[in-house]
């Protein structure tokens, strides 16, 4: 009995994993999308998006009924908890990704990142995806090295935001008002979804440690 | 003991609607902040949310130690693990409030929201504020109309931001980049505030009726 039990806790964990792999594809292939004025991978990102929100659903059930059916013992109420969170992160950051798509979209066949700032978005979009494929390795190999990796690549994510602010805020910003708001807009979605993928791999070092690596909130935060 | 359990459960969920109460408050503060150019205001919504931190951190512990405790019954589950969901979008809107009340801070004493769009900030701050009001009023009356009327409001919100969008882009926008980047974020900021609002007050159809108001979604999602 409780080695079944142990057997679908796993097998949720695996999906969780998975999930993360399609979500760091999603973001790789809107940051394609709106460097490379990729309407195809724009509009995939977009469609793909309802097979994340299944894939949710699933394992918020799974993990549900694991929750009701059986009072876990601590280690597995910790995981169950964490997992409901978790897949909560990364359909949001899923939904981060479609709206990364849908500027793509909505400017092109024009090119939604002025010229100055596509290095910095390249940049953006290269530390999200490897954020996201950490927080997943993180939950996959219980490897708690790369949560503190993906610590740093977020503060290179809130310098690559502040720099962008610069460059917009400057007195010889040249692209207009449109533009603009476009880099505002997606420099916030990538900082989210860098957010969310610290949040994910705190979450695992919950899970293994059984409290968080810094702070005060020896919580389920 | 089924009583105790029974009573600590209604204390969380009492916990949480003051939470709210607090959240509408931060949030109409930081409108305030923002149309008034009340640094006072401001520096109050950005301080104020350590407690709201707290809290969450506490109803959090409490929800946590409960589940661990004993065996929940199936409606108590879904109490407790929407408790869970419900006090984090919670602490979401209060940090939300706190985005806005920064960027009030940064342009005092100018203000951050043009002449033009004030009524259109005016109303929005109203929304997103009576938003998280009648959330936390859905929890403690267990009123599904709310929850409906909530529905409306929040097509309101995409009304206003879909307005902001048009002034904002439209030729004869006079009041520069800097100004239309604060709006696009603020805009950004009270759209998610809404967008929480409505999902807590889905979670609390979900904790009545054991299924979600619409869709496809009978999960915990």
């Amino acid at each position: 009995m409780r080695d079944s039990y142990r057997e679908q806790l796993d097998e949720i964990l695996n999906d969780l994993v998975e999930m993360s792999q399609l979500v760091a594809e999603a973001v790789r292939a809107a940051t394609t999308a709106l460097l490379e004025s990729d309407i195809h991978q724009a509009e995939q990102v977009i469609t793909r998006d309802d097979d994340l929100d299944n894939r949710q659903h699933d394992i918020e059930n799974r993990t549900f009924s694991l929750l009701a059916r059986q009072a876990p013992v601590a280690g597995e109420l910790r995981t169950l908890v964490a997992t409901l969170r978790m897949v909560n992160e990364l359909e949001r950051m899923g939904d981060l990704a479609v709206h990364v798509a849908k500027i793509a979209r909505m400017r092109y066949p024009d090119p939604a990142v002025p010229d100055r700032l596509r290095p910095n978005f390249v940049r953006m979009g290269d530390v999200a995806e490897k954020m996201v494929v950490s927080a997943g390795q993180t939950l996959s190999d219980r490897n708690l090295e790369l949560a503190r990796e993906l610590r740093e690549r977020d503060e290179e994510m809130d310098d690559l935001r502040k720099s962008q602010f610069r460059v917009l805020l400057s007195d010889d910003w040249e692209y207009g008002v449109e533009a603009a708001v476009d880099v505002a807009l997606l420099g916030r979605y990538y900082e989210r979804i860098a957010d969310h993928a610290s949040s994910m791999a705190r979450r695992v070092i919950y899970i293994v440690t059984g409290s968080y690596p810094d702070d005060e909130n020896q919580v389920v935060s």
